[in-house]
């Protein structure tokens, strides 16, 4: 990571769920700025400061409505449920220009989460892609993470696999993914989110089946690279 | 495995290519019947007593016509290319009434094979399941293992997903996958497929930038099962 990249300010949408909150711990830990948004500008506040507390204040952390959040951020990290995609996309919309957009949304269908059921875009990135317009750029990455592993220290047993419209755009994402502590691979164009964001119907799937909580994937096959990030 | 399962014969069309050639030799091995099918039945022969010659004779494996090999089989596996998926599902079509077709193919477009490019349907499985009509199981599986290992005794490092319009299918395939020395997981329905025929653009991409020729995937967060087959 260049020391640039530590001066970066992300912006964790819908921060306030528990994959937000993890991913903003893991950044704010590495060095990154955060800014946290919410619909309700107070619970952002809220959990900005239960993550300093975790860091022993040794972080920016900072809460705050979803669109102001978007607004002073370079990176802009969308971490609501399926539900709220599209609505928190348009709301933001005019702050995005210029910035990348990573979506962390699996467009789940209740009750048959276990079900790939994607939207007409093709997937939720794509969908976003779609919302946000021509001078944004848009990655897929985090869907299967597990929150439960963000918060603490232990290894995530879960690799990330990394969509987006532009080389340029996955090269950044992978770049955060290194510095949440996790290992990331380039997973080709926006059109193969469908894979990524699916996959998470998948290991349901097999949480349900396995009596697991935690089912994830790791990429093997590659010579002496996985390891290369540990 | 049950003795019942070792007197099945499994047809492998399109069993000619190095897909099915490794398929057939890894379930002959484990006692099953096996007919080689190809449009070519002189291919198929050839092929046939190939992997006799492997396992020194110990086996029975004939080569012969796809569709005879469809008619005379239990459980009908396709390996063909994405090219001849449609023709060769509907010239063997009536021979399949009843029975399991097992479906290998990834819907890969050249020349943009590490995009996923999914027909219509949803994915190769789903357009199968079109073409064979409703007295058919269809199961998706075995798309992401490099064909390269199942000639050898080697571990295979990639795990199998299977996904398929029944459970009942997805049971059986997975009888399958473990008779063939790997590791298999119930995926879900049919609507995944998607996601395991995907896989495979997103790991030729995955290959391409990293290096390698095998990128396979694993999962992992299953408490002591995914060894229990080892």
């Amino acid at each position: 990571m260049t020391k640039a990249a530590l001066l970066l300010t992300i912006a964790v949408l819908g921060g306030t769920g528990k994959e937000g909150k993890g991913l903003a711990y893991r950044w704010a830990k590495a060095g990154y700025r955060l800014l946290i948004g919410s619909r309700s500008s107070e619970k952002a506040v809220k959990v900005a400061s239960e993550i300093m507390e975790l860091l022993e204040g040794s972080s920016s952390v900072v809460g705050t409505t979803n669109l102001e959040a978007a607004e002073q951020a370079d990176i802009v990290v969308l971490t609501v449920p399926y539900s709220a995609h599209r609505e928190t996309l348009e709301n933001v919309r005019e702050a995005l220009k210029g910035k990348l957009v990573v979506d962390v949304t699996a467009p789940l269908v209740p009750p048959k989460v276990s079900r790939v059921q994607m939207p007409p875009a093709g997937s939720a990135a794509q969908e976003a892609k779609e919302i946000v317009g021509e001078d944004v750029e848009v990655a897929a990455a985090f869907q299967n993470v597990s929150h439960e592993h963000l918060l603490g220290e232990e290894t995530v047993e879960c690799d990330v696999l990394v969509t987006g419209t532009s080389k340029k755009a996955r090269t950044e994402v992978l770049t955060l993914v290194e510095a949440a502590g996790l290992t990331g691979w380039d997973a080709g164009p926006i059109e193969n989110s469908v894979v990524v964001e699916g996959l998470t119907s998948v290991l349901i799937n097999i949480n349900r089946l396995y009596g697991s909580k935690h089912a994830g994937i790791k990429i093997t096959g590659i010579p002496d690279q996985s390891t290369e990030d540990a």
